[in-house]
């Protein structure tokens, strides 16, 4: 099924239930009212929730409306956990050769990831608001599962399980920002915006066979202001979800409603699919041409983020917004 | 006033009010349910909170129960962002010398920060459950900040207008796994348990004249199995709380209920005051023996963290619980 959150202006939304071709939608309300709660509460509501999906699809849920994607929030417009790896060696090899960074520990056995920000996010066509142009904007294309509650010490073979749920992130990051923040070793700090995800949530069976392995074996498309800038396959993925989700937890429980991403989605054969990220297009122009040639985002540029299926339909609509200046002070 | 999390089975607790002597509390249910609630509206429930709260120390409160110090969650059992500092340069000074880190960039001027974990905290009298005692268990003993929700690029001068509580922190750590997320550059993850908080939130005019520049004039009380640890001053933090809250809202907004930390409570003079946590000690032991004498935490082990008034008064209560082995598989 697929699910949504409608902007109602309170903190969390309104879940709303969205039609399979992504064209309406009605709200879940009386069944459970907002994603956070229908994830807490997933084994009493999903069958519910699964009916109000059939009825929606075959046009007998009364109510329905038309699926507005700008009246959407982030699926989860606040969470209680946002954690992000780097799980696609072909990025983080390219980004340690160009900036000339110690590999780290273990890199092909133990995933890199941090902790993120989940308490303020943007929908998928909202603006991205921030302070400067100096401070290198950039978007990351990635993946993201949405979990029950996680226990501590849960399994890789157990881990995958807890996925309720599927959506797409746009990771903002701030390149003139990043370097100092990495060197602390205390992480990404003010070199990460606020995260866009969405528009729509979608549960694993929606992606059919392009679900295997802990992956999702299907490329994600990346717009910038209109012209195709990468559409980099999410199967090459070099740590299934079950294992994100297994070192997340190894020392803790993750409460309901924690979001790990994939990070930016990278391919060996960058130079023929594209990135998903500006740095990485930058780092491969620095190898191949000695100097960064791509500018990172200006104000007013817009980004697109969209997957479809083998049919060619999207799954989980597209995150389409603009970068602006954030009206400060 | 003072301000607590009763335990009630649900995810976020009831709100209580507690009275200035930590020995009476009355559900705040009437004015509003949780604390995040409070905070999200503290503008319109501030004046009732603190009717409610001359009631209860007048004696006249109907409803008052005796308050049970294991009965309370943390303030917030779980919080939309939780950011931790290191704000004390002994501490930092010490550990980089020792563990022969670089220092981090502009280390005086710009505070070094991590995004901690807010999904899932502990409160003040409950167990740290956690995997293995070859982890190298260990507490941190700090002070935290409650905001209201702060907008990017808020500037130091408004930053501390944003503050609504204090309380006290454990920022336990798994200092075996540190060196490893901190080689990353990604932050801590698997080297940082779940956090406690509490057990009582104060707002800072009931520090009176220890609430100045920013910071609270007086020591943190430390104790590991009842003896005495450490009782270092916080008013020797190296950044004010409003330099900490302009430095994490630089590049985004920070949702009500955000929880910012001092990092490790330390003086100049640990040899004599002691120290907030074991890291140091075995720093202290490292430069003065030639090795580290002090082992870390065994399960069974009791750790008390507490803060008083000049008049010798608790403040906060006190934080004060045992390591346990978690419960996995």
């Amino acid at each position: 099924m697929k699910l949504a959150t409608l902007k109602d202006g309170s903190p969390d939304g309104v879940l709303h239930v969205v039609s399979r071709d992504l064209t309406r939608s009605v709200a879940a309300t009386a069944i459970t009212p907002t994603l956070q709660t229908a994830i807490e509460k997933w084994d009493l509501v999903a069958d519910a929730l699964e009916q109000l999906y059939a009825a929606l699809n075959a046009g007998t849920a009364p109510g329905a409306i038309a699926l507005e994607p700008r009246r959407l929030a982030a699926p989860l417009p606040r969470a209680w956990q946002w954690l992000d790896a780097s799980a696609f060696h072909s990025h983080g090899d390219l980004l340690e050769k160009v900036f000339g960074l110690d590999p780290p520990p273990e890199k092909r056995s133990v995933p890199l990831m941090y902790q993120g920000a989940g308490d303020d996010l943007i929908g998928a066509c909202d603006d991205v608001p921030l302070p400067s142009e100096d401070d290198g904007m950039d978007f990351e294309a990635e993946l993201v599962v949405i979990l029950d509650r996680v226990p501590m010490g849960t399994t890789v073979a157990q881990a995958e399980s807890h996925i309720r749920l599927l959506t797409l992130a746009n990771d903002t990051s701030l390149r003139a920002l990043a370097a100092k923040d990495l060197k602390t070793g205390f992480g990404f700090l003010q070199s990460k915006g606020a995260t866009t995800f969405g528009p729509v949530a979608v549960t694993p069976d929606e992606l059919g066979d392009a679900w295997r392995d802990g992956r999702v074996h299907l490329p994600l498309h990346v717009h910038w202001n209109d012209q195709p800038f990468g559409h980099p396959h999410c199967g090459a993925m070099g740590f299934s979800f079950g294992e994100l989700i297994a070192h997340a937890a190894r020392t803790r429980n993750l409460a309901a409603g924690t979001l790990i991403g994939t990070g930016t989605i990278s391919n060996e054969n960058f130079r023929e699919v594209g990135s998903a990220c500006i740095a990485e297009r930058r780092a491969i122009e620095l190898v191949d041409e000695g100097a960064p040639r791509t500018p990172y985002l200006k104000f007013g540029d817009r980004v697109r983020i969209e997957m479809f299926d083998t049919a060619g339909r999207s799954i989980f609509g597209a995150i389409e917004q603009s970068y602006v200046r954030a009206d400060i002070g």
